[in-house]
């Protein structure tokens, strides 16, 4: 109750930040003491070794190891990292990026896919940047078909020892963050090889450089030069030439091999211990998502608060009109401020089903979660960036103003952890075979009776008059109702055209032929789950019985609901869900609640919670300077 | 007939350069010497120093003055001008910006705004850069309205001079290319005060800097500092304090002072004077335009000749696929690739109607067309950086590849020479006042009649039964008449809603209110403008007997149309002109030509005939270095 009386961006922001507040303020107080300052403007080299200092101070405070063990000087608890993670985004994404890799990558490799051993070894010194390390999948030849990597650790039982071997230039380690100065360790992933079997990608621990930094004997290392962004991470290529390690080397939570050269796996199947393996890194991907909203945020608090002081055009006499009073620019605002909100409570659920996660059925949920909301949220963010530097005009293309970082910094967001478009379509593969699953042995036959019957259903549910209706998506039930539908039947849809492209094409065409429909699917999965979290901390909301704020999420979640349909409604006119008369009456709907929203506009960007320290923009903070 | 045994790259390339070619492979063969090889990590002072030499090196090959008149020591010929502009983009594009600074802006103001005392003074050396100069135009406070900048020229009978004056912080001209290092002399465009009375803004020549560089009396400048991009551009902010420049430095050409004081202008009408002076600055917008498809061309020869390299997943046998064999990776690509062709004659077309321009109507239609094609071709070319970028993964990340400085340089174009909303508005309120002129006096009654007409002459036009058939749209006919009925329902809605919304709230509200329908409409009339123009292109390409060429042409004309259409297939949905059926239908069609276009898809990226010195990025050569 006694929140009710708080002013109301502070009710949002502890709404926001219910989960490990102390964990998120500690972060932010420290990121605004002055060793943080940062400069726009630095040279690479300076920037690298500021965000090594950084990563340093970081880890200093404990965060580093927040998500390691206790009995590994960890915090024993990933939800505080990811919070941390999650505020860390507010600042240098390039530092973002190097804590992630040298805790997240390297340290999280060996506490998900080592034993014991490494991880008494290791854990505390990578924890707090005594040891600093990098994670060497990704090849130039192989990204995102990992299972085709083509380094080779082949098991020596005369030396006990495994080779790593780079059989050509496609197969050098490329993009490797921290690689190309800093790491001394590396987490090689790579073919394992043992009395002349391969048992599929491993991961093993390759020393890489000496105290002193210099590359070991066999190891060859290429800088990845200017980036478009992340230009205070060192990325790296890295080869190797019969390097050798010791057989203790390998991370083996999964498979071992013994000193007389015996492979041994507790997982059968080579394919489900490639994916068990690849599942313990989720995190990284979860992480990601989180901390690209975090951008987000940065860049609509930029673009709002600009479009509430600067003026242009207007009538002859008085002020000239604030940009955020013209009905287009509000429209291309407020939509992606109800949509950061959606993601928000999206992710946020994400992060506990991740934690929560203890069962190998909850960790797939949770793995196909992050695959879908990760493409979801790194593509707003670009999205919003993009929208937030135009909305600023000239003032947005400097450097100052923080879209040019942001932007070049989150460009690859889209690709990293998992390419946006290969990530959709295992989601809608891993939706597609449970469908399947789940339709039994009936066949062709029993999939379109079911389909054709849950269609039906749907539609007689319908009131047809309710159809030509707008404001009936203002019911939160049948906000649900309409993306329930939609990813229903494109989901049963996709199983019906497979089936048909197969029979005439075979399998493999098929899938290829399905690929278009199928990236849609996975947008309306993913649509369907942001909608529903965004429900769920809407009633949440009200349960609080903080009116204001109540009623500001409510408007928002309508704002988003409808945008998105609006988006998407030539699927919904296509599929009768919408009459032509109700889909052009989206529209003015969405202007009108836009136009409702636009006084609370300010606060809800206050809501997220960033310090002028750490957003920087002259033009977006708080309080503007006299002379700007 | 012997075209027809050329290579189709070469019939392309032809075809697309058959205006200046000569001009063209001048221009391309300058930018490929070793003199203009560049590096994509100079440091933003190295850049400028370089971007200015390189500005000089190509003025003394006469390509500054192209566009200026013989007897100053120009070429006399505007259209070569635009056609070595268009190439130059295919290099650096901050050295594009500091040519078009230098030569279309600062040359180009004294040129259309000056008359021949000014010309004679200042041209010959503009030209051939022994006189640096800027553009001072925008101002802090002021970039879109233009007409409310707040830098004064009072006019001194006692002295014969104006004084320019800066009032306050958001009166200092800002962006300004060429003003924090190079320009010795800037047009400034100020509002004219003479004896007490204000005429509104006009453009004087002030001297800012001397022989030697140095800032003179008054003058005050400060660097814009690091942008997003176009860093090898000195952009900075200028403000004057009681300059002092004689009388004859104001460019007269539309309005010019007298010693005694007395203000003449042959334009009666302050705004229409306002409309003339900026109107002749119009070449600046055809030039970006052209110049941002340019910048498109390059994004796709790289990402198309990876997509042609790169193979990722597979079957267990035998090579994995190319990316260009996966449906959904020619999805994002080719239609990208037809409406880059579709931009060109869109504004090849442009062009030829800017310079042959030669009374004020084909002026505003010239402007009108700018105005419309500039947006939409910016826009696309920043989208096509974008999918290019994605669609290279991490190769497309790394600067060397070109995507992180195309994008950076391009991010800036849809909001210089016209922030593209508001031109979009522009476009919109043009065409409307011209649909409402056209209405006569007829008032409400005649306007709803009318259009209830021409609906409904649309729709009886149709066969009921041809609605549901995608393969109708395969027509040209019917594909310009769809897009002529989109943008004709569309117009003549806006004016009966605005009729409506003005009775209701006053027109100022109701003008703020139909804004986002304004930019659905304008966006309408580009596409239409644009369809039509591509039409043009692909008969008189089968008129030249050149088959390949004309069914290459045809067929991506084809996807073009059809990708539009599926776009904004909703709007056809509810205005009944496409069944659902049919609606459903496009995207599988657009897979199927995607599928026909892509043994073509490389042949059509050479066709832009983009030499691999200039393109630089390693993945995106033509032939790829064996290390790579």
């Amino acid at each position: 109750m006694k929140n009710d009386t708080l002013p109301i961006a502070t009710q949002i922001q502890n709404f926001l930040e219910a989960d490990h507040r102390e964990t998120r303020d500690r972060m932010r107080e420290l990121l605004c003491t002055p060793q943080f300052q940062r400069d726009l403007e630095w040279p690479r080299a300076e920037h690298r070794e500021q965000v090594l200092r950084w990563t340093k101070l970081i880890a200093d405070e404990g965060f580093g190891a927040l998500g390691f063990a206790k009995e590994h000087g960890g915090g024993g608890d990933m939800g505080a990292f990811l919070a941390a993670f999650e505020t860390l985004a507010f600042h240098d994404l390039s530092l973002l990026i190097k804590f992630g890799v040298q805790f997240g990558l390297f340290g999280g490799s060996i506490h998900n896919l080592g034993t014991e051993k490494h991880h008494a070894r290791y854990l505390d010194d990578a924890g707090h940047c005594r040891l600093l390390g990098c994670f060497a999948m990704t090849e130039t030849g192989h990204g995102s078909n990992v299972a085709g990597l083509r380094t080779e650790a082949i098991y020596d039982p005369a030396s006990d020892e495994f080779v790593i071997n780079t059989p050509d230039r496609g197969a050098w380690k490329d993009y490797i963050g921290n690689a190309a100065c800093d790491a001394r360790l590396a987490t090689v992933f790579s073919q394992l090889v043992v009395g002349g079997e391969s048992h599929g990608v491993h991961a093993l621990l390759v020393p890489i450089r000496d105290e002193a930094g210099n590359l070991l004997p066999g190891v060859h290392c290429e800088d990845n030069g200017l980036k478009e962004g992340l230009n205070g991470v060192d990325n790296g290529r890295l080869a190797f030439d019969a390097v050798r390690v010791p057989r203790e080397n390998l991370l083996d939570r999964f498979a071992s091999v013994s000193a007389e050269g015996k492979y041994e796996s507790a997982i059968e199947s080579k394919n489900r211990r490639f994916f068990t393996m690849l599942g313990t890194l989720v995190g990284g991907r979860v992480s990601i998502a989180a901390s690209a909203l975090s951008a987000s945020k940065s860049a609509l608090t930029i673009a709002i608060r600009y479009a509430n002081r600067r003026r242009q055009f207007g009538p002859e006499e008085g002020p000239e009109i604030l940009l955020l009073d013209y009905p287009s620019h509000r429209r291309r605002l407020l939509p992606r401020l109800a949509r950061t909100y959606a993601m928000h409570f999206a992710l946020a659920h994400l992060g506990q089903e991740f934690v929560k996660a203890d069962t190998p059925e909850r960790q797939r949920e949770a793995e196909l979660l992050a695959a879908a909301l990760k493409p979801g949220v790194t593509w707003h963010g670009l999205d919003v960036i993009r929208a937030g530097r135009e909305a600023c005009g000239g003032q947005g293309y400097l450097a100052e103003n923080r879209f040019a970082d942001l932007h070049g910094d989150l460009d690859v967001f889209a690709t990293f952890e998992g390419d946006n478009t290969v990530l959709y379509q295992l989601v809608a593969k891993e939706r597609l075979k449970a469908f399947a699953r789940a339709m039994g042995e009936g066949g062709a036959g029993a999939m379109a009776e079911l389909i054709s019957q849950r269609v039906q259903t749907w539609l007689s549910d319908q009131n047809p008059i309710a159809r030509t209706n707008v404001s009936r998506f203002l019911d939160r039930d049948e906000q649900c109702k309409a993306f329930d539908f939609r990813e229903e039947v494109m989901l049963s849809s996709c199983a019906q055209v497979f089936r048909k492209l197969k029979s005439e094409l075979g399998a493999e065409e098929a899938v290829l032929r399905l690929q278009p429909r199928l990236l849609h699917y996975a947008r309306a999965y993913m649509e369907r789950v942001v909608h529903r979290q965004f429900s769920v901390a809407v009633e949440q909301a009200e349960a609080t019985g903080q009116q204001d704020l109540a009623t500001a999420l409510g408007e928002l979640l309508d704002l988003h609901f409808l945008s998105r349909l609006s988006e998407d409604r030539a699927w919904f006119l296509e599929n009768h869900y919408l009459s032509p008369g109700a889909s052009e009456g989206l529209e003015p709907e969405i202007d009108r609640l836009c136009r409702r929203l636009r006084p609370k506009a300010l606060r809800l960007v206050d809501g997220f919670g960033i310090p002028d320290e750490l957003l920087m923009a002259p033009i977006g903070l708080k309080e503007v300077p006299e002379d700007h």
